[in-house]
């Protein structure tokens, strides 16, 4: 659809005319078609997910199964129209297919195409649901994504505890499951290390599914202990989110959807000239009055 | 009973006579009278749920079941007298009505007369213990309420970081959801994508029932690192909780159940005499001396 | 064995000669002799309970189940001349033998007795383990007690947090029961409305046993709601224990066991010459050098 | 390997030539020869565990068993010889063979050679992923150990608190699967004691297998009612590791990895000239300009 010489024209080039416009309703949402539009894609992405889910039930794809295939090609191509769009109004196309969103919003067309291949894969039409993670977006200029910062910055912060944590859990976890097999043994359900290991996670987490389950008087000792130990060690990581978020009170969010265009990095102050993350300049603010 | 002629008569005029009394009875607690009723109020609702809750058990339903249908009758007459006394004695009938405790107590009462028509509803009569939310009335002058108060604070101030949680774990779920679908497939129990998220969310909030379980290795890994994430996900709720009530200490609460007669607002202080909501005149206050 | 002539002489009258040092050794631990006797209790109680455990495993009982038998007689006369030690050495045996600890002793001796006439009972004699919680009085003069005094005292702070939330959690458990009992009915397993309760609170705990769980796919939708909203509501007893345990540190613990011979209190000071309970006279300070 | 003439001519005498050399690398990782040593080593420990793992499943031992076994015993092997290293670079031999780390090196040998003799203990060879803990000393130099140590120091700091719960928990846990057991019975998969025990365990920690459940009406109660306990219980030790955590932050942590030649600490200041913990000499430290 685009072929090389077509875009290969404008890249690199300033934004301007429809490209600009463009991008200020795709990849902004301070303007009201912008709005409009970031409203009507998460739409779109949630009865689309709402139809892949539905069509994986028996009884309604005997049914009705026609009409979900119809609606999802047809979804699948609105996307598609979405990104070559994307692709067509930023400055460096390559930078956007590379970026964050850019792989995710790929990734939600795939598995239609590649499921004409492979059939099995159909049902992975459903990463489709990570693009809502665009929806903070439309609430960014809302308070909400002040909260959401804080929960990214609060597990940031415990990011180094966090590692040291997980790697004593899963010592403990494969040194306990090992243990298990060992006195278990594959005639009670503990077939192998790897199989033990799961257990013992189902088992330290306190999920206990209960497909697997000691049988012998040792092997109930020992989960025993393990459960206790468990919660002990669970605790830590209510402790650091807990301890992280009373220290993390209410930094100031961005206060706009404003999309360098070199970079696409977000959140520019209406009165800013250049990129805060590229140095790139700016071009001006579209915005309607509230 | 209550034919529209009736009632319309006292529509909009001021409470006085046995209606001001019958008021001060029923909707306020400061009184010896007051307080009895909810008093028993609230030990008929608990004696109603009980016949409700037995008479679901077969054995003692073969037994006693008609026993428990008449006391069933006999309480549903009593609750419907109460509501009619309610419309009565208040202003603006269709006020009460509508507001929050008036809609509990009608659906409190319909389940009885529409089990008449569909029998298979006779069991949501138990919706009759939300009427025990009253019961914080009769508590309101001693300090639980304080509590009450402080813990719904703390949820209403932690609003908006449920929201983003609750946002971010539903695509988790739904993603993890899809993803065990694809891997572990209708032959091992995950039927259908809706069925796969509900395992997920078992999964996720650490429940395990075990109804579903993975039998791939390749599905056990994945469950594995589910459990993990959950777990670390699944401490954000409490942190907020923790820290929204360390920060969120003991404000006074409302000293009486004085209710304003034009909108049924509660806890205006002995001295007041406009209430603190619509600003109208409110009537004497009753209240026996303690 | 102590006839009433026998004790009612002692009765009231201040404790001197045998009877002091009985009391000195049996209810306080700061001498040696206190100490030694505390310990083999404490070693008599747990040898006592793991035989009555370990009496209960099939292979075990059959193999040595009449010296358990005799085991069990054994500690069960030696805690009655224990029982009778202690009511014959205070001061007011009624007042001993209706405090915490005394109807603890008690209770630990009347199963081997009942189990005479009733053989099924012999079970609760496990009861006895109760008795362990003497454990604190020995480690009283160390830091242990103080730190379980804190927990005690955080309990104790937040008994209306935890009543507002007791009830509010047993609500939604009776009106989820109901509904699920109403959705999924007999045929799935929730037979009763008491059951499906049981099921609810399985459901909320995050325990999830899976011996019933939901079937329809209306059901399960419930249920993946009532275990969300279950961990939101489940966070908060953690964040109230947490607040509590952040704002109660370490107040200082009891120094002694020294025990009021007229009221049973403990905890009084060296120096102290009048029981700071009772007002009583306090006889004077038996305590080893440490 | 090493006859006892010849290590004992070393025994005691300060290190240096060779000896200083090897002690360099193998016990501290502050130059670059040290931290490579330390990188290899983590690398085979963590390959040796996966073979172990993998060696357990079925189907992947019936293809590549005999490699697996192969490589097995190059990697014991290599860890007897690098063990044996220790020993002869070390002052005191005995010294570091009874050390926390000698004790762990020594049994992650020893199940292969005892599986020469007892074929079922060869899957306890995964025990030498608690070697892994010498992970972290790698990382000594990085912040990680930081956060490592504030852990440790909060376990450390409320382990009389969690003394007091567990024996709380315990004296539960027993009582009630004493009453479990006597409610319920053998019939309905309550065999003895310990299995109640067990059951308690599983119920109050919330892992909820399921493999044993209630049944009668009574038991279901007493199991609800536990449920709720459990919960409200189980919010103690996250109460303690928040509290904990949130009064410890972020002391400084120990700068290098030098190693004192007598006593085996770690942690030496550059500049340090006697060891803080026995007083003896420093040799010269030697480490990489980074």
């Amino acid at each position: 659809m685009t072929t090389p010489t077509e875009t290969s024209s404008y890249l690199g080039k300033p934004l301007d005319g429809w490209r600009l416009k463009l991008f200020t309703i795709i990849f902004e949402a301070d303007t009201r078609a912008g709005r409009l539009f970031d409203q009507c894609l998460i739409f779109a992405i949630l009865v689309s997910v709402a139809v892949v889910a539905m069509g994986s039930v028996g009884a309604v794809a005997d049914r009705v199964g026609i009409w979900f295939e119809v609606l999802e090609w047809v979804f699948t191509l609105l996307f598609t129209a979405e990104y070559v769009a994307r692709l067509l109004c930023v400055r460096h196309p390559m930078r956007y297919a590379l970026s964050f969103y850019g792989v995710i919003d790929l990734l939600a067309l795939l598995p239609t195409y590649v499921a004409l291949l492979v059939p099995e894969v159909s049902a992975l039409i459903d990463v489709r649901v990570l693009r809502l993670l665009r929806v903070f977006r439309v609430f960014k200029l809302t308070a909400y994504v002040q909260e959401y910062q804080a929960l990214a910055r609060a597990l940031a912060a415990s990011r180094r505890k966090i590692s040291v944590f997980l790697s004593a859990v899963l010592m403990i976890v494969l040194v306990m499951g090992t243990l298990m097999y060992v006195v278990e043994g594959p005639v009670n359900g503990f077939t192998s290390i790897p199989t033990s290991v799961y257990w013992a996670v189902t088992t330290m987490t306190t999920v206990g599914f209960g497909d697997i389950t000691p049988k012998t008087d040792l092997g109930r000792f020992i989960a025993s202990c393990m459960m206790l130990l468990g919660w002990g060690t669970l605790a830590v990581p209510t402790g650091i989110v807990t301890s992280e978020m009373a220290s993390l009170r209410g930094a100031p969010a961005p206060a706009t959807t404003r999309t360098c265009h070199e970079c696409l990095t977000e959140g520019h102050l209406p009165e800013a000239r250049y990129c805060l993350h590229c140095g790139a300049h700016l071009s001006p603010y579209f915005r309607d009055i509230p």
